[in-house]
């Protein structure tokens, strides 16, 4: 099969072996794939796959069920599927759990499909299971325009719950606004006295991919009983901490990923967001937000607009 | 009334006004009360009592119900009950609301009474309900032969839990063994690395009144999705943290403390106890750990003795 290799630190198309079936697999012929920012760590060696998974990049895609191991039971041959993958989507064909995938929401196309589950899966996780989110809380996404501050801001809205946002740019912050959130700023000096200005009491939760640059300042504008989730270390990774405010004010502060959980709790997030996120969708309450699609030979490309953080929502990589 | 007030910076009975009962609350004449660390801080005018809360010491006792406010359904004049407080304890009376009163274990006197309730309280909430404790996990803790340690260390035996402690001397560390800690280490260099061997994998959760001290080291020693809990700041507030561990190892650093929290907090956390913990005291498989009962008279010289860190369990002052 075709899939992309990093060649002399490019991505490029080039052969690959087919993945191995295992008995509780399924195959898909992969229609569409997206990019996420750990490819890029990937790419450059920095986020190695967990064991087991496959070395090709790639957390997600949609596409058609081209066979199944002998333990499946809930997929079958044919289905159309969007899946949350350990690694393998920027390839033909990628072998995954079958309850890491879930049907494909009707009215979506291939490439609109293939540009959810890495960041639902995450808001789900963080914001819901890991957060605990309820109605009516404040949500703060830093680099709001990204994939996952793009569906987090419609999360948060679908689920009456007001959101703000960091961005690199005005342009993004307006992004944002339309899309639901309850205000923004652009990134810089001024920005936690916005934060602050905005919830003067604190914000509930904290989708942070930030890390230590942000860190005293998103602890400074927490909520008695907020949460500061950690899901990216963009901004570096040693900090201080001020354990007498998150003692008084009982904050928590959690590290995430998503990649190297169990596939047992891959499930739980899979199938909430078949029964609670894929009906938004069908109903056009929620909507892909997709910067571009390119094809799947010009993955270097869309990697190249994700560095120069150009994008709005996703970059999708297309098979078709 | 006579209560306990501080002149001088010294703890010494004296006249009080009697506490005013709202409709939630109850009034109890107090049998016995128990000095928790909490108290030496506010007496040094470190730890103000939460707003509305009395401004007396005391946050546990156990006595008879005196009357009770207007909108009280679940106790009745006459009860025999042991408290949560926010404060009031060294005192003759103290109006307290209703649900944070259970009845005392029918087994235990007045003295053994009063030890239960703030260590119990602190140990449930922060094990069970902030930590989800499950059978078969690892759990850590630091001042093991304080009140909190050996009423954690005989929680974590009944719910099938090992636990491993740190105390001050050999004594303290092989009376927490005795009482049922798998094992155990003095305070000093050596101790993270006696932690790393009895469980090399990591701990799933630590209870820690020390703070920045043992910040590090204690992230270091927690497990694949650990949970530290940090109830105390004898060691100081200021820490570094590397995110990028906790991060890639899912933990989570929860900032506790029982005092402030909501009186609807507190009742779900009374009730539990009634109803899971106080059955293990009345068949005898918990017992309350008492280093010495004194007079109340004698509260500043049981403040001394846990300034010392003499005690091996809890100090209780008595009324009768």
């Amino acid at each position: 099969m075709k899939a992309i290799q990093i060649i002399e630190n490019q991505a490029s198309l080039a052969e690959a072996e087919m993945p191995k079936l295992r008995p509780n697999d399924i195959l898909i012929k992969i229609k569409s794939t997206a990019v996420n920012r750990a490819d890029l760590a990937q790419k450059n060696g920095l986020y190695p796959p967990p064991p087991g998974a496959s070395e090709i990049l790639g957390l997600e895609c949609s596409g058609i069920v081209k066979s199944i191991g002998e333990n499946v039971t809930s997929r079958k041959v044919g289905d159309e599927v969007c899946a949350l993958l350990a690694g393998g989507g920027y390839a033909e064909y990628v072998a995954c759990p079958e309850f890491q995938a879930i049907p494909k929401p009707k009215n979506l196309n291939w490439e609109e499909a293939s540009a959810l589950p890495e960041v639902y899966a995450t808001c789900w996780l963080n914001l819901f299971l890991e957060g605990g989110l309820q109605s009516n809380n404040k949500i703060l996404f830093h680099a709001g325009a990204s994939g996952i501050g793009t569906a987090g801001i419609q999360l948060c809205k679908a689920f009456d719950c007001e959101s703000f946002v960091s961005a690199g740019t005005q342009e993004k912050v307006d992004f944002c606004i339309a899309l639901g959130a309850s205000g923004g700023t652009v990134r810089g000096d001024n920005m936690f006295e916005e934060i602050n200005n905005w919830s003067p009491n604190g914000v509930d939760i904290i989708l942070d991919p930030v890390g230590a640059n942000y860190f005293e300042d998103n602890l400074k504008c927490l909520a008695l009983e907020g949460k500061l989730i950690i899901i990216g270390l963009m901004g570096g990774i040693e900090s201080n901490i001020n354990l007498g405010h998150l003692m008084m004010k009982r904050q928590k502060i959690i590290g995430s990923t998503i990649r190297a959980r169990s596939e047992e709790h891959k499930k739980i997030i899979m199938q909430d967001l078949h029964k609670k996120v894929w009906p938004l969708f069908e109903s056009g309450n929620l909507k892909p937000i997709i910067h571009k699609i390119l094809p799947i030979d010009d993955a270097e490309k869309a990697h190249k607009i994700m560095e120069d953080n150009l994008n709005i929502g996703k970059l999708v990589l297309s098979f078709n």
